[in-house]
């Protein structure tokens, strides 16, 4: 008997729960705002959109570098789309570095696997913080200022790291000087650099002018 | 004279006042975004797009909680979109329940306007905090923390409750447990209740699985 | 035999709800910051410091304006600080007014309990939004912008407000103006008043030079 | 040698760089949100959507306040749209004023660059912060605050004032006011002006009813 | 030579650096914010301050759950005190569960570092979302919904979880409605449970009343 | 008569008015917090605490970069703690650069009060903006991308520069690497510069290890 008179009940709370944002998956096909993308219909959502398995595989470290992030940002795992957090999955092999960069749009928590893992990170104030990591250490660096991670062990090395941003960005130093048609004689007046420096690093990063 | 000199001087401010976006009224039509849906063209606008009078009406509490929640979140009142403040009505019939809830997208501040009502919320930390309220009593429950009201007195009660969100959700325990398809044995498994009770409410609820 | 291994299960969590900021009921005695006032000792809490019963007493409308406004403000309410909501309550007594205002910290929704009241705003663009509501209605007034509340019945008016900041403020357009040492001229220059407009509202609100 | 490696490694992040949003330039094309316009096609953009030269234009100051407002906002500088700040170009000749005003959406901060420039604001306590300023200086104006800027001075005076929104708004007060068609019975009420005051600045400043 | 004439330069730099906000590490001795703690004197500061090794042991699981939460929040590692972020580790050993609850200050997102974890969700529209997640898959659980996660494998499982504030907050719903001294007909009536089973999980859960 | 009766309208406003945070001037002797310095008490405030006059004197530019930048952030004009804004003064003589550099807490918008600058950016997706700006030019530097200001003209050059941020940090990718004690090997392994050129620029910059 109970069950009519609760459904009633239930009915009362349609209006409230369909105008509930709990979670706003990305449209991807819809054009970006500030706060993120428009979102997917609800009616069409299932686990599958909150679920993503992209970071259980290995990135390609067969590079210079030596090493791969591997993104679940917006545009991979559209789940996060406003909910002010990102994961990424860096691998390393022996000898790789993940090079000085920025995130632009967000801090990041770091959290060790497997391997050893020497990470820092620069202030505003050009204060220097970095230290040797091993399985299990996090850290944390700020959002927007320089930072690095080298594997410091003997075989490869695992990490995932975490961002407060669904969209934080990512600006390697040496690609966005060097790998772009930025003119030589820009880089050289606002680095410090010669221009014959520049000119090399463009010309192994791809860049021109 | 002065007019004519002034009309230019309005004028000059077209571009500015163009822009400006003071308000947001939700035009549901279009895909909801993570800080809100879409604005209405503001040329369509009148008075009546800032005014709600679907609080005014007494919500039906002919059912098992003797109770009825009556929301004026966007989907109700398009008016808030974007401004970061909501309410609803609260009637409770004598020995009226709205049972243990949490609103994830805000922070809630109840009025008392009629009857007796006991409130109570309980934190992190798994600390208690309940109260009788009396007629203009308030008392505010953070965000997305387990609280419930119940008419302790013996007629009819009435209350205003604000939240600090435009959709501030609402997730009635009992409901996200009992009266869906999550499996009776996850049920079980996650909340140390028997199978029998689990099967029992959902019966009562709506429940399958 | 249940329960020790528990309360183990429960220490496991000591450090984590330690660390929980559900709340942060303000302490007055320390200075404000930008997000708000420090936080009590969470100790030292009870429900008292989440329940208000200062609106449930009628403010005084024995005065000019036949009206008064009584807040629950951070000052007044420490515990809806930092929960990014707050409330007030105004008195309308026949032919009482709310004077031309705005709230610069906050959007405000307006409840009528009793009475019959005509509201309205005007926007950026100097488009005015203004109706006659009556018991149960509901009105947003989005932040910053200039508005007002008459009582237009032939009773008394109550309304119940609520506002999207723990310190939404509150500016008054004549006390702005007239009821302080702003120089005369001043005013006159930036309001296009006759100098003895301006003396006359000084006179009447109080105010020097 | 390297090249063909490093490129290979400059793939690995493109699906990152793709989901990067360091900024969102507004598409004025499509509906407006609570966070901002949605952004126009980075595949589209050029250097010209970051810079605007509008504000290299003195306003035109031959009307009744001897002044112009100048602004830089989203619908005049998309480029701003999602990035917390906005500016404009304030040009007073002698005797120039700017009238009572606030910006409901952000704060400002003004720099003179040339001339003499007296600039006030009114707190919400009423207490009036006003001084003269000269070249190079620099003052604060606290979002939704009333504020003006008069020329003080024997010539010209020019400011640039910068925003902490794209959006400020600007609501001049006399115009709110004064300018549009709100019942003069409802401004008398609400302002404690004479109804011949109100009367005569509403044919002053283009206002009816 | 270059060197004292680029001190100079340094120097010009100083004011500017000395006011940057970088990060926050929180000064737990002094009172909570709404924001966060205070900040420690950065010239008190090391990369200590930055990493975390409470996360590197597995917690106890020798409990009822067969589970165990590590957080490291502000409390415990101060460092992400205002930066958006936080972590903890969780063990399930084989049956393990962590039980449904809510975190009423972030998003989380899970990796799967060891084993397999069935996890699940459930929107305000009582929607169910929950899959078997394995090494390598990461899962979203938007802020202040009901979630759960059980060890569905045969071995112990591991998993690392990043939130998206670095107080998120943790409210066990079994705890909240049991483990403490809220009267029994109080959970009665808001849960619809029995009071007999509400009082065999009071005793066994350490509540009273 | 009418004093009487308003001044005691007056008074029931005053609790009200105590409470508003219509503005934060930082009371730089308290510790600084996530969202901003306490403030100063309100009754000891003058105008002076909203006023700054250090931009209006000229930065030494007799330096390696023939430039300099005068912030006024809170550090410098502590009221504009909270307020979500910003300045600073660039001074560029002939030939004058500001080094490639990142506001890791901000956007900028930079107006160019005299000469000739040449200013760019590079977002994260490697893209070059840049740009010759004259005297009336405005452009935005998103949040946290890298970006740089070059006199490109005959005679000195002058621009102010607005942030969305009152500390939004500064952090000069030259001084970040080389001008403090982060080891030359990291240096070498997070740049792809050879030793060589690390160990040169340290010691142009003051730089060791």
């Amino acid at each position: 008997m109970a069950i009519p008179i609760l459904l009633m009940f239930s009915l009362l709370f349609v209006a409230s729960t369909a105008s509930v944002q709990d979670f706003c998956v990305a449209d991807l096909s819809q054009s970006d705002t500030p706060s993120g993308f428009p979102c997917k219909d609800v009616k069409k959502l299932s686990v599958a959109d909150f679920v993503y398995s992209g970071l259980g595989v290995a990135g390609n470290t067969t590079n210079l570098i030596k090493a791969a992030v591997t993104p679940a940002f917006t545009a991979q795992f559209p789940g996060v789309n406003g909910l002010g957090i990102s994961m990424a999955r860096l691998d390393l092999a022996t000898g790789g570095v993940i090079p000085m960069h920025t995130h632009p749009g967000g801090s990041e928590v770091l959290v060790v696997i497997q391997g050893t893992i020497c990470a820092g990170f620069i202030s505003s104030a050009n204060s220097v913080y970095f230290k040797t990591l091993y399985k299990g250490d996090i850290m944390v660096f700020p959002q927007g200022l320089l930072h690095f991670q080298i594997n410091s062990g003997k075989g490869p090395a695992l990490a995932f790291v975490s961002f407060s941003s669904p969209v934080p960005g990512l600006q390697i130093t040496d690609f966005a000087l060097f790998a772009n048609d930025l003119p030589t004689e820009l880089v050289v007046a606002t680095t410090f650099l010669d221009a014959a420096v520049v000119k090399k690093l463009k010309g192994v990063l791809g860049g021109t002018n």
